[in-house]
C-alpha cells in the first residue's frame, strides 16, 4: 500500500455566504448545512482512511489562527501558509514539494474544504479505488459526480463511456476523461444530463506526487521553477521570503485550466455519493431538511403563514409573516433578505461593499 | 383667555411596532416617522401656543426615566405616573385633579403622544378654535379628521352637517356629533367615506376642566369618588399608595365608551392637517418618503432589485435581493420579516414571545 497523503485546500475567501461569511471567515471555517464547520467535517470524513499526520491543509495568513484552532490534531507543520492566493495549480504544487519530501512515490488526494458528502461511506470507498488505481497506474485521476439536474453554475467532465481497449481500469468502473467543459448554458446542460456522459467537475484529485509534479512542470514549467526555489529552503528561515518572491512571480491559474485539460490521460471515477459544493445560500436551502412548510430554520425563530424559506438567525429572533421562498441570514452587524433562487447575487452585495470601501461588513 | 394646558397620554406599551417597540421602548418613545421621538414631536408641535409648565404628561413607572430624558423642558412635577393602565377614561380624569387645582376653569387639551400631523400651522388653528369653543360653551369637544380612505382599523364620528339652530357655532365650521362608530368593516367604511358625515376619531379632546370632570362625576361616579380620595393627597407622602388603591378598584375604561358617548352634546371640529396615528409598520410605509422603487430605506442598506418596501436597518447593514413589498425592521437582538399589508399580524409575534414567555423580546 503506499504512503496516502491528504491536501485539504483552504485559502478561499468565498463572498457567496454574506453575510455569514467574511473575509475572515470564510465559507470553509463556519458551520453552513451540518453540525461542525465544513473544514472539520472534510478532515473527519476523511481521517478514517488517512491519519492527521499525513493531512495537510493549505491556507492563508488570515485564516491561519482559525484553521489551526478548529483541526486540533492536525499537526501545526501541516498547515501551509500561502502568502497569496494564486488558485489552485500554484496551492497544489506547494502541497506537492511537502508531500514529495516525505515520501516521493506517496499517493495525494487533493480536496476542497467546503464540499459536502451525504454518503460518506461511498465517498471513502470510491476514494481508495482512486487510491489504487492513481498508485498503479501513475495517471491523473479526479472524481466526477453523477449529475442530478441541468445545473449551470459547475464545469462538466466529458467520459469515455466504453471500453475502447485503452483503459485498463474500465472493469472496475473508472472511466477516461474524453474532455472538460466549462460552466454551460442551461440548454447544454440539459443536453449534458440527457447524454449520460457528462459529471460534474468535484475539484477533487487523486494523483501520485511525482506524478502531478512531473505534469506542471510539463505544462507549468515556469511555475514549477518557482517551486524548486522554495523546495530548496523548506526547512530555512528564508522559507517564508522565498515563497513570497515565488508567488509573486507565479501567475494566477486553476489546476483544471493549467493541467487537468492537457494532460495526456486522466482518469475519473464516478462519485455517487450526495456530493453538494454548498456553492450558495439557495444550495444550502436545497440540502437542508425542512419542516412541512418547506422551511429550513436555525435559531430562535417564529414564523408566521411562511413557507418554502431558508432562515438562519443567528443569535437573534427572527420573525416572519406571509411570506414565501425567501432567505433570511441574520449575523451580528448583518442582514441578507433575498428571493430564493437569486443568491448568487449576494455577490452584487459584497461588490457594492468593497466600491463603497464599507470594509466592516466584508 | 383661559387658561390651557395640555395632557399628554403616555402610557402605552404597544406591541404593533415590534421588534422596535418593547415594553420599556414603547411606540411614543422611538423615531418612527420622523426625527425626535413620537412624544418629543408631540410636545413641539404643541409647545408653540402652551408653556411647557402648562403641558402634563400621563405616563407609567417604567417609562418614567425615558419620558423625563426625553422632554427635559417639561417640570418633573408635570409628569404624572399611573400605577397600571386602566384605558384612558381614569388617565384623563387622574390629570384633571391635577389641573383643576391650579385653575378650576382651565380648559384642557388631551392628545395622544404617538401622533403625527404633517400641516402643524393647520393643526393649531383648529387646536386654538376647538379650545375657544370650548372655554366658551362648556362642552366637550373632539377633533374629526377628513377621511381619506375607508379605513378599517379607526372609530368613526358621525356628524350633523346641517344647521339645526341647536349649535351656534356651526357658522365656525364647528359640527355636533350624531353619533360615535366603532371600527367598521371595509362594506360600512366605504358608506361612511361616501356619505361625507363621518370623520375619523382621533383620540384628541378639549374641554373646560370643570366640564369634564363633571361628566365623569356624572357618567362614572365610582371612578370619580376613588379620584376623590386622590385628589385630597395630591401633595401628601401618601399620594402613591392612595392613588395605587383607587388604581386597583377603578374599572378600566375608555373616555370614548364612558363619557364620550353619553355625553349630551359633544362638539366635533374638523381635522385636516395630514393626520395619522401611525399605527403600524404599513403605516409608516404610507407616510415615509419613498424613492423611485417606492422603498423608504433609513440607516443603512443595500436594496438591488428591491421596491416597495420599508427598510429599518437600526445599527445593522441590510441587502436585500429581488424583492418587493416587505418590511424588514431590524434592531439588536431581533428581526422582522413581515408582507406589506400585514403588519397587524406583528401583534402575533408578540403574543408568541409572551406564550412562550420568552420575555427577552418583549
Amino acid at each position: 500500500m503506499p504512503n496516502v497523503y491528504a491536501v485539504i485546500m483552504a485559502g478561499g475567501v468565498g463572498s457567496r455566504f454574506w453575510p455569514r461569511s467574511r473575509e475572515k471567515s470564510p465559507k470553509q471555517l463556519l458551520e453552513i448545512a451540518n453540525k461542525g464547520t465544513m473544514i472539520q467535517n472534510t478532515v473527519k470524513r476523511i481521517s478514517r482512511m488517512i491519519e492527521p499526520e499525513n493531512i495537510l491543509v493549505v491556507t492563508n495568513k488570515v485564516q491561519k489562527p482559525i484553521v489551526a484552532k478548529q483541526l486540533p490534531k492536525i499537526p501545526a507543520e501541516n498547515i501551509i501558509v500561502e502568502p497569496i492566493g494564486r488558485n489552485t495549480a500554484p496551492c497544489i504544487g506547494l502541497a506537492g514539494l511537502f508531500v514529495r519530501r516525505r515520501d516521493p512515490e506517496a499517493v495525494m488526494v487533493v480536496l476542497p474544504s467546503d464540499h459536502i458528502m451525504l454518503d460518506e461511506e461511498e465517498f471513502r470507498r470510491v476514494l481508495n479505488l482512486a487510491i489504487w488505481v492513481a498508485y498503479e497506474s501513475g495517471k491523473l485521476i479526479t472524481v466526477g459526480i453523477q449529475p442530478t439536474r441541468p445545473e449551470t453554475g459547475y464545469g462538466y467532465i466529458q467520459v469515455i463511456n466504453e471500453d475502447d481497449g485503452k483503459n485498463p481500469y474500465f472493469s472496475r468502473g473508472v472511466s477516461m476523461v474524453k474532455t472538460f467543459a466549462e460552466k454551460p448554458n442551461l440548454a447544454t446542460a440539459l443536453q449534458f444530463l440527457k447524454s449520460g456522459d457528462f459529471l460534474w467537475n468535484s475539484g477533487m484529485f487523486i494523483w501520485r506526487v511525482d506524478a502531478i509534479m512531473g505534469e506542471i512542470e510539463r505544462l507549468l514549467p515556469e511555475m514549477y521553477r518557482e517551486l524548486l526555489k522554495v523546495e530548496d529552503v523548506l526547512d530555512d528561515k528564508s522559507f517564508e521570503h522565498v515563497l513570497e518572491t515565488a508567488y509573486r512571480k507565479i501567475r494566477s491559474i486553476s489546476i483544471d485550466y493549467g493541467v487537468m485539460e492537457k494532460a495526456k490521460q486522466v482518469f475519473v471515477l464516478r462519485g455517487d455519493f450526495g456530493w453538494s459544493d454548498v456553492g450558495s445560500w439557495d444550495e444550502v436551502y436545497r440540502i437542508s431538511g425542512k419542516d412541512e412548510q418547506g422551511n429550513s430554520v436555525t435559531g430562535k425563530a417564529f414564523l408566521q403563514d411562511t413557507k418554502d424559506s431558508l432562515v438562519y438567525a443567528g443569535d437573534k429572533f427572527v420573525a416572519t409573516v406571509d411570506v414565501d421562498n425567501l432567505i433570511v441570514i441574520v449575523t451580528d452587524d448583518a442582514v441578507l433578505v433575498c428571493k430564493r433562487g437569486r443568491s448568487q447575487d449576494v455577490k452584487e452585495v459584497v461588490d457594492y461593499l468593497r466600491r463603497k470601501q464599507i470594509s466592516e461588513y466584508l
